[in-house]
């Protein structure tokens, strides 16, 4: 925390207010650095961020302009700790690491724990991390190696290789005693693991239980035996699962021959929650992943495919219109009412889509009552159909002093809101089910089905009730 | 994990699988249950789930049958844990707490840590509430009381009052001496707290440190002293963003005066993460709470507000529309390609507004680089709507073979993608500074922008250029 009251007021008072009493940076730090940076006053940057959390560090850099972040780091030269890398947003990450010699990475990496060094690692580009492994030490060159054999994202990858694993046959006393003369134990750890004499794992000790046993007491009269175990190949989000479900704080990694090879902590975890949650929220609207910190050419280029795939939709919506071209040059009450039943069958399915996403990523949607579900869904989908055919019927009555087109509206209304919860439910359970990530597609193919049916449905009835 | 070959493929091949060798629950033990209790076969129904982990058989629960579930709690008797309970989605628990006898949950409660307590009492009905708090000891029943005195949502309430604190003059050797004889420690922790003379926190060492170091060595050499120290009365989703950017599992929660009265663990923060996240994707839908488990009308109510919103915002495009009816009836083409434009700035504002609401939740959005990011979403809402003005601009002139009309879509169609990514990006920031959550009203505000805005500019080119 490094907090100075403003020496004047400049904030915008459109925009949001940092409170001076919460963690992390406040916009007034980042303007300080900013002007400082600007200024090339190196000792004044110096002592406004040297006593920041690396995390906080990262935060600042993301907040600086593009010019200001690689000046930030050359005035902290050695004070710059290469962990705040694995806090930055991985955008920002390649361009700063690219400015970087491979000699200071491989430096820097050595003496990191393993997931934090493959974390950076894995982001390099081909010749970087060719030049970086030259210029690792052979033992972390292999570590390095090995881990970036798993698969991206799967618990190989996340994992810490660092841990403490003791034999069956020790007492908490030996175990005490072991810790205090060993040197390669990792910095923080809350589990220790007992295994057998071919190192698979059969059982672990929370350190708060085994500080609180007596010395002569054996591991496995205290050990818990219903451990959940992670194989290395297992993806990143079913290891989130798992701690999400069992309240986890860390668990045991085994190689397929059942040895404990690493361990998982609930850090990781929780960046992992933090990042699907994410992919979920921006895959609903199109976007790939976080581009805050994109240039604008790429932001351009990502949204564009999005866009290009809503443009053919809209254009679809629009060829069902030009079908009913005759109906609407003489009842043009029609136009001016259409996109209501369209809009509505949107939203409505919208609401839908959005519980079955999020409840398929929670695991609370399955086979077991997805039918259930789809039920449900069409039933509210009625009701509401029901009360707005009403509302939207009285309208459009009203207003254009026509009762049958009330009528019209009002049963295009029921229709659309039923088929949209009808593909709001099927439309993700399907894509699930293909084993396409229901967060993806859902959306774009949801708002095809409602607007195409809610314009069929409300012209189509026009057309053979009206003229 | 009760997990048996299927006697029959009974399976749904529509459905999504769950896999065998997964964490939790299988589609085929719901089932199992389902049928076992269908048949009141009592003995059978025990077997299959005795063994289930309190979070795996709340979610059984949760895939039951409404009717199923009190008859499985019933079946289960003094062998159903009420702390499955506190993994219950909440209107599920609502539903099975009320049809408890007030004794029974009095009994458990004074059972659990103080945090999962709280949890589950705060969502007892005020009667409930009062019975329960008659039946508990007079001790467990203050800690209920003042838990509860605490905002919703704050630190106070997710905290748990079990926890180690040990005064400055400590060794290691005398606090493991401590451990082992005191009872009231809690299940599991991670870190102990050093307090001063006024039971103010003034560091804490990690359990790993402590069991490496030697007993004579003082605390006080050992602690870390930047501490990040929670407010009692400070919101969870602040806590959130302290463990996140800070990799803790656990941080001492202290009172007004800065005495240390509880501990907030990474468990918790986990599930405020998820809720949180949960939360701004359904809001952005119009969801308010998971309704997954809600019945057809609690759901059909909830869901009605937020339509009717958009029914309003429906007829405001309808009006733009009804303006330029004369011109329509001229131009009928004009109504077939006029959601085109609309539906683009739907989208393309949709999402700007997605990142802003994330990276405003996350922090990464601040007023730091507030203004760095509307302009740069601008930029790229010019850049899509000029490449996308040429694509439906060519279209729309192929398909009508009218030129004119490709020259209007394009001019509409740059005009509401900048005023997309304008809106989608100011939006969430306006509603922030005025302490509206973003989520809530952002994409109904937003797509009432781009329908009139792009229903505006192209049917008013129109009627000045076309007529």
């Amino acid at each position: 925390m490094a907090e100075t009251p403003p020496e004047h007021d400049d904030s915008d008072p459109w925009l949001p207010e940092v409170q001076p009493d919460s963690y992390g940076i406040s916009a007034e730090l980042v303007r300080k650095v900013a002007k400082a940076l600007a200024a090339g006053k190196e000792r004044k940057v110096h002592r406004l961020v040297i006593d920041l959390h690396e995390a906080d560090l990262a935060d600042l850099l993301e907040h600086l302009d593009r010019d200001d972040r690689p000046r930030l780091i050359e005035f902290l030269g050695n004070d710059f700790d290469l962990e705040v890398l694995t806090h930055l947003d991985s955008s920002l990450r390649e361009e700063l690491i690219e400015a970087m010699e491979p000699r200071q990475l491989a430096d820097s990496l050595s003496d990191m724990d393993s997931d934090d060094a493959v974390d950076i690692f894995e982001d390099l580009d081909e010749d970087a991390q060719r030049e970086v492994l030259e210029a690792l030490p052979r033992a972390d060159r292999l570590v390095l190696e090995e881990s970036l054999s798993f698969p991206e994202d799967s618990a190989g990858r996340i994992m810490q290789r660092e841990l403490l694993a003791v034999p069956s046959s020790w007492t908490v006393g030996q175990t005490i005693d072991y810790m205090r003369a060993a040197k390669d134990l990792p910095d923080d750890f809350y589990d220790l693991y007992i295994v057998d004499p071919k190192h698979q794992p059969i059982g672990f000790v929370p350190l708060s239980r085994a500080m609180r046993t007596k010395r002569p007491v054996p591991l496995t009269d205290i050990m818990t035996d219903d451990m959940k175990v992670v194989p290395i190949e297992m993806d990143q989000e079913e290891v989130a699962y798992l701690f999400r479900q069992y309240g986890l704080v860390s668990a045991p990694v085994v190689d397929p021959g059942g040895r404990l090879v690493g361990v998982v902590t609930v850090d990781d975890v929780v960046h992992i929650i933090d990042e699907e949650a994410e992919e979920d929220l921006l895959k609903l609207a199109g976007v790939k992943e976080t581009d805050l910190y994109s240039a604008v050419l790429d932001t351009t280029r990502s949204r564009f495919s999005w866009l290009l795939i809503n443009l053919f939709t809209a254009v679809a919506a629009s060829i069902v219109i030009a079908v009913f071209e005759e109906t609407i040059e003489r009842v043009v009450a029609l136009a001016v009412l259409m996109p209501i039943v369209a809009s509505m069958g949107g939203n409505a399915g919208t609401q839908t889509l959005t519980v079955a996403v999020r409840a398929l990523a929670m695991r609370d949607l399955s086979a077991g009552n997805a039918w259930r579900f789809v039920g449900k869904e069409v039933l509210v989908g009625l009701a509401n159909g029901l009360m707005f055919a009403v509302l939207a019927g009285a309208l459009a009555w009203l207003w254009f002093d026509a009762p049958m087109i009330g009528v019209i509206i009002g049963a295009a209304m029921v229709i659309n809101l039923v088929v949209a919860a009808l593909s709001g439910a099927l439309v993700p359970l399907g894509l699930e089910k293909l084993g396409v990530d229901p967060a993806v597609a859902s959306s774009v193919l949801l708002t095809t089905v409602t607007d195409v049916i809610g314009f069929f449905a409300f012209l189509g009835l026009a057309t053979v009730f009206l003229l």
